[in-house]
């Protein structure tokens, strides 16, 4: 078996392939992983079996220490035999385990006690060592780059339209204010997840020839991996848990999508306002196109925003799997199974977008020189409203006849507001500073620079200390 | 024009085709409404205005009782001369003021800012006078049924088979349980909707002529609107919060489709264990077939099922819409336009899932019926559990193997396990109550009636006093 | 009831606020349509028994009298008793006739005979009568703009980035290629849609007590009605035949989409390769921003693209639908019912797409001077080929090295190239003809405009004298 | 690496974990075999420049063997060096040839004519050697099942009550049909599936500096490789080949799921009219719960259904690829690298489906019995139109009224009607034949046997001697 032998295009390109996110990603999201999952859950039930004098200590510690030497291979071989996975992890242990701690293993639980609780109890750690991590390194790069160009004006696009002016860095702290949103969406989603320890059916049908209080025995359990106990099961958790989690994901992954769309049409050829780094690079060996030898692309972006069109649409099939007949089909088995894939490739997006903003730099002199070209019609806005406070009752119709008229005429704006009778009385009520504004409208950029100076400094109060990965 | 001119199944079938649901939802989601929303944050605007002393009071006052008059047809009319929605509703309501008034109509505010609140607004106020309320009802409809068969047995099933037993009322419990979490999910949703009032490009540009601090401006806006101010926007509001909210109702939804299925299969007529009651209703009128005069069916359950699928797939386009380019492009416009029906369809789901429930009773004989006929495997998973904890090291594979025997040949397990030598010594350990559960597992329920009560009064706690619609 | 009363936003914004539009599919998708074409089917099955000497050709008449006549008010009146809409039609059919024709109204159909066959029906006229004339119409004006521009070199773009040139009519020919495609699977899936009069599980159960070849009679009535008999039915008809139909149309919309998305980036501030003629009319009134007044936006592409967000989702609801359990569940029966809105909505994306490209002008002038403009690196391609070509072992690297250089110390290739002594030797191998490419590689375009006529003239013969809408 | 470090599922536990399935993919789907495919286009293209005397026949079979020879090891090595994949390929390919023959590998060639060109021959071939068998022996099975049991009388099903009969032979017939029909679809849109080698923008640009007819060299590089040529490209094939290929994959998956549905819901413990073998074998080894030892669950028809909600929502994936700016943005690249994976989970659930459907059997004498126990409420229908054919004004009413009097009264519905003074005079109209229907409708199953049968010969004719995998 070799990483080319892989059907899955994200394992073969992209988490095979580069050795640190593979490092990074398979403590959580191999199938040897969700082995070593499942295993861990099955030694924790044995400790709260212990606990609950079920069995003894020493049999809890025998089950761990088998639990923990336990390999995906002799699992897989079991279930070839007796096609069931979790009997087969079971097996497997047992035969590690003395007779007497062999009946203990398992006992009372259902399969899915074991496998929800071991979901659960994976993208719970995934998503605190990894995906945050790597949230809040992304989230420092923007803050970052937003402050460093808090005060760099650029030309407002709104339908693709010169608009009127803003900063870069304004432009870029809306990503920190989404993305920083999305972090927290992520963050109480994951720490909202279940296991359960419930039964067949949810009743707590075995554990109650136990004790007449169950709900403290799952509780227990849970509160030992680190979860939250559930309200009510059936066989299995309550799908909405998992599918409030796969949401905050896709809903963050189409904010780096939106951010990448910004920042590769910024790298437009006419628009040129974010620079490629290896494009000014004397030596760079890098290969844009296989017969057009001057091609430097954005191909780091748009494959963020690739990735996102490939897995965003699998967020329904979370939501089909909310339906599950009676006290559980098996329909939502095989389908769950690619939330962890989900994950990975989550995982991937948010290291490739960091790679990509790294690459990337603000020419912000050309951001100048584009505001500067179509600074005139710019004035439209500041003028109908100056107008306005100065007492034209129809301020926004007559800008906007002057600007049409500017255009269709090849005129400047500014001169023909200049020239206007109709509009001069107001014109002279202006204030040295309103006339400003007129003058030099690359400079009505609102308070662009304050605004993102102080969502920064929101957003890096709230990231406090908080470990980037 | 009438109902049945429309091309919308929903406006022709459900909404228009039902005078009380119709007049419930007609203030929120018609296109009279929407205006009628964008009116009120004009009105709010010139209000607001006044406070801070660009126009009078009185000048405020004039608009707000043209925003309160303005009707769709006429901005309908005036759009069809200037292709422009809110610039076409500005001049109705301009048209209504004095000239001097007309000026501060509208004045420092991008379209974005009065259809991005008032849509919030809009939402935020749906919610809380329609969806809630029938969401509670709905809660308060369930808690009763569980409660009512805290203590009815019913059969378990997963993967269809019969597993082991439950209540009845702790399967409507589940129910309880994942509805009254999603009414916390989007309630939560719904108040974190916000509005913005920050110009062409998000910068305040416009607003920057008057004030320094242009977003306290804003919020004060909100404010009076009853909403939260936004973090930071480009033109538009973050596309997350509407997002978060649809996905809310989404996932609600397939809540709903889950117990629809639930309960359609219930009444299958091989199961029977729901009952349609107006098939026992003797001057029954309805028809089921029109060429199978016999036909009762769960049609109601199957309305809420199809219509979850027809809905649900369009959350994706509320997440397409994510992404707009730099600070804003209107690919995101007609397509926004959807949320409002997705809301009332929504709606109407509650409304017609509420009604399929009160066309059913569960019936408690014939669930004793189907439990007591299919009882005798299901002692295989306490005879299990208890030859377990009695010592047998394999007591999985030793239950496995007699209820495998007992299928294939056709013989009661007890009786199997009765006359097992290898299982003996192990059941002659068995204490009376142990005993007894072996002898009628159609008890084996654990503690199903516990946890439906005291999941119910934990619901009924949380509603406290809510208003149910 | 009046448009401003409709919860869809395709009813109110789109479909009742466009008179010319509204009578066009009125006909087809309105509530009223449904129950008209419900009445024709129910009219043919009752031909169909005449013929078959079921009941008199007098009785048929009096029948289809009947169906003419029939009213939705009366049907869904009705249905408010009988809690059937099939039944409901037939009973006020019936109320129509004699009581001895009565009793003919109907016979051996149930409801998804008359529902699907109607179905079928509608959606094959609304495609001849409606969609395929508007789809023609807008194929010719492609076909014309390509024509017009197949000589007008255009830079080409790929990543956003300058790659080398093309024809502007070359690039509107991928459209008449693609959509013209589309066009023929449409047609092709609108001639595959079927009914059905099989009965209530498909086995023609009671047309069975008629006749021992009821496949027959059923094939006779589908071919009154100028459908396509089935190959095998259950109570309803195979749901791929609409899925795929809904396909077809799904996938055109992504060409459109694909297309708004292109020309609308044309328009770009920086770019300006395509201009609104509205832009430069000096009497335009139309207002493109609420604030600010020089705005003219690509509106109406953007509406095409948002509408595709808005629709293309839905395309999963029909694949859902096609999981019904056994001779069928309901579950499929509301939500088939937005077919028709899909229908209708792609219509209307025909239609402004249509209206968009009537509404821009290419500007020829402008697209020569980007060419012009960002040529120079152009020639690093044909260089490569040219030096490959003459024996260069490593020409791709060469041309990229010098590239990079070009792009690094801001000079041009062409005269890098020149003194580059390593390449010399090649390029004095080079012919006239060959030398002239990279002179000027503004011309370097390929057979852009012999490939773009040659096209429009297939795509026009097939044409024919296709009528446009 | 090993089979248990992968992070999707689908190769971890379906491809990985079944030795015959991944043998039979492999040589498709993995990432080696893309390189395969890669390698053998562009051995394909140095063929046709010899063709075409661009360079000699040696040179070209001096490439083609360095194409058989290059390593996916090689590749991706220098890939990490250039950070492109196909000029990786291409300068894999070059170090295995002589310096002269370097030159021609990919001459006029852009990345995208290799890499379409070799998805569409992938997929061609893939569908030609591994899907398509295996389909028609799924067909075939069906056909047998259906032709075995085209007699087997059981109740017909809808909304999940009980209808009239049909035969279980008819119902799995619906199967043969659906599945039939979407094999043909299938093969079209592989058939139609195209590659292209018309260069960096689609203009044949680099091609021209060697022959004024390009489109005919890449028509003969096509039909080399068996492929259509295309009508006109961007940089990339239209969209649209492969989105019909994926289309027609998905809504056979979805008839799928129909059909796992169906045999699942005869699986249920209150229905028992499908069996599991292996739940009569009293040697079975199999585990169907880890807690619940006497379950036997139908867990490979859910892994189908399961599977399909995993895949089909990514078809919108390709339906978002339709749009790429200009002549390619690169946002559909590492999107598209998914389809190879849908392929070969779509195989896979060929085969799981074949083997769930040789794991069960009709439980022919419980069909029976359910009929028999179920068939008194089923006389309503041909009652009502025996009535209606014997002059009965209003047969639906009468027989709806009985059919509701029998069961709110528990009684036959036969002996109501017998004892109807209001149905006595049209009853006495019956012939014996029409009697006999009344009184056996168990027996009331139209021609479901002949239906069968003639569709079972209609498609075994059309599969020929169509060899099966």
């Amino acid at each position: 078996m070799n990483p080319f032998d892989a059907a899955s295009p994200f394992d073969a390109r992209y988490y095979f392939a580069d050795p640190d996110f593979f490092a990074r990603l398979h403590p959580y999201v191999s199938e040897f992983a969700q082995v070593r999952y499942l295993a861990r859950v099955e030694a924790a039930l044995a400790e709260t079996l212990a606990e609950n004098r079920v069995c003894s200590k020493g049999v809890a510690e025998e089950i761990a220490k088998a639990c923990a030497a336990v390999t995906p291979e002799e699992v897989y071989e079991e279930e070839r035999c007796i096609q069931h996975n979790i009997r087969a992890l079971v097996n497997c242990i047992g035969k590690r385990v003395s007779p007497d701690a062999r009946r203990f293993v398992h006992l009372f639980a259902t399969s899915a006690d074991i496998m929800d609780t071991a979901r659960a109890l994976c993208l719970t750690e995934v998503t605190r060592n990894v995906l945050m991590p790597g949230l809040v390194a992304l989230l420092r790069q923007l803050i970052a780059m937003a402050r460093a160009h808090a005060e760099t004006p650029q030309m407002g696009r709104t339908h693709g339209q010169h608009a009127v002016p803003l900063t870069f860095g304004f432009a870029v702290a809306q990503y920190v204010s989404r993305i920083g949103q999305r972090m927290e969406t992520i963050d109480r989603a994951a720490k909202n997840l279940r296991g359960k320890f419930a039964g067949a059916v949810g009743a707590y049908n075995a554990l109650s020839l136990l004790t007449s209080d169950p709900a403290k025995v799952e509780a227990a359990l849970m509160r030992k991996l680190g979860l939250q106990p559930p309200d009510i099961s059936t066989q299995v958790t309550q799908p909405e848990y998992v599918a409030d989690y796969v949401y905050a994901l896709a809903s963050c992954w189409g904010v780096f999508a939106n951010l990448a769309d910004d920042f590769r049409h910024l790298q437009r050829s006419e628009i040129r306002e974010l620079r490629d780094r290896k494009a000014a690079d004397p030596n760079a060996a890098v290969v844009g196109s296989s017969t057009m030898p001057h091609k430097v692309n954005p191909k780091d972006f748009e494959n963020v925003k690739s990735l996102w069109k490939a897995y965003v649409p699998r967020l329904l099939t979370v939501l089909m799997d909310q339906v599950s007949e009676h006290q559980r089909d098996l329909t939502n088995s095989a389908s769950m199974r690619f939330v962890t894939e989900f994950v990975a490739a989550f995982a991937y997006a948010v290291h490739r977008l960091s790679g990509s903003l790294d690459a990337v730099e603000p020419d912000v002199a050309r951001m100048r020189e584009v505001l500067e070209a179509g600074k005139d019609p710019v004035t439209a806005e500041p003028l109908y409203v100056l107008l306005a406070l100065h007492g034209h009752p129809d301020a926004h119709e007559a800008a906007r006849v002057l600007a049409r008229d500017a255009r269709v005429q090849g005129r400047p704006l500014a001169e023909l507001a200049a020239s206007s009778r109709e509009i001069a009385p107001y014109l002279a009520k202006l204030t040295a500073a309103q006339r400003k504004v007129l003058d030099d409208p690359a400079r009505y950029f609102g308070t662009a620079t304050e605004v993102t100076r102080a969502l920064c400094d929101a957003w890096e109060k709230k990231l406090g200390s908080e470990r980037a990965g």
